[in-house]
């Protein structure tokens, strides 16, 4: 990380690259709980490749990757599982002011700096950013109040998440 | 974002800036199940206060913001809560290759774009990249398996976690 100084910025590396099977955004699942029948390759550059010791050992890990296809910075959008506008900070929509993704996925196995993941809900190619256990004790909280994701139907939640009716052009 | 060319860097700026009770590294709870006590403001820039229409629903919201007082990276590190080394992918610590946090904190009220939020383990003056909301559905994940810190004891977590015996030279 390289401080701007006067703008406050922050510059960050790829640290490796995500290969899945979804080429088109626009139909590519929302969210891994949309996308669990979806396996990928998380490529860790080998030099980072010593970070990784133990990692096999959770069952799940969060990825945290920039948006690189997000299109024009919006405040306001209608959320994909919903038609209704809200602010962006309260969706995951790719469009926002730092566009940085951050996915829940299982992982399957390592092998050396690879790592074989399901739940994919990211294009391939995207630039990785940064791998954090994903922990019950720090990250599943019972009992949350969920805004207006409360309000949308699981049958409704599905249809959209996969969005497998999605991109009827190609 | 701003993609610099070559290099595979991405430039990410300021949204808003974390407030909290916390001022030294060595004493700040390592995560908000630690911190449950401790209260702090997010400030969002005014000239993003439109993204967080809706925001209010949410019992908890992701943090994410660079770890800005991060020491030099390291690619094996021994964890707040247990004293083997694991690979930094395999741990929260801070001094990562990109130094990016992510804490998820119950949001208390929001009043214009300030919000209250408690079990802040974030440092006061910390840098805001972003601002996710949790859901239920996509982020509590039942019945993981959590490497290493499934052998830490949950008295040991609390202890090591709270950080309260720490830093007795202040």
């Amino acid at each position: 990380m390289e401080t701007e100084e006067h703008c406050n910025r922050f510059a960050f590396s790829e640290i490796g690259i995500v290969s899945s099977p979804h080429s088109e955004a626009g139909r590519t699942p929302i969210q891994p709980c949309f996308a669990e029948e979806y396996e990928g390759k998380v490529t860790v550059f080998p030099e980072f490749e010593e970070g990784l010791k133990d990692i096999e050992g959770f069952s799940h890990i969060y990825l945290i990757y920039a948006f690189h296809m997000a299109g024009q910075e919006k405040l306001i959008v209608k959320p994909f599982l919903e038609d209704v506008e809200h602010g962006i900070f309260a969706t995951r929509a790719p469009c926002r002011p730092n566009p940085l993704g951050i996915s829940i996925v299982r992982l399957l196995r390592r092998e050396r700096n690879v790592l074989t993941v399901s739940g994919v809900d990211i294009l391939d190619g995207t630039p990785l950013l940064d791998i954090k256990p994903y922990t019950a004790m720090f990250d599943c909280i019972h009992g949350t109040v969920n805004g207006w994701q409360d309000r949308v139907d699981k049958r409704t939640a599905h249809e959209r998440g996969t969005r497998k009716n999605n991109g009827k052009q190609s």
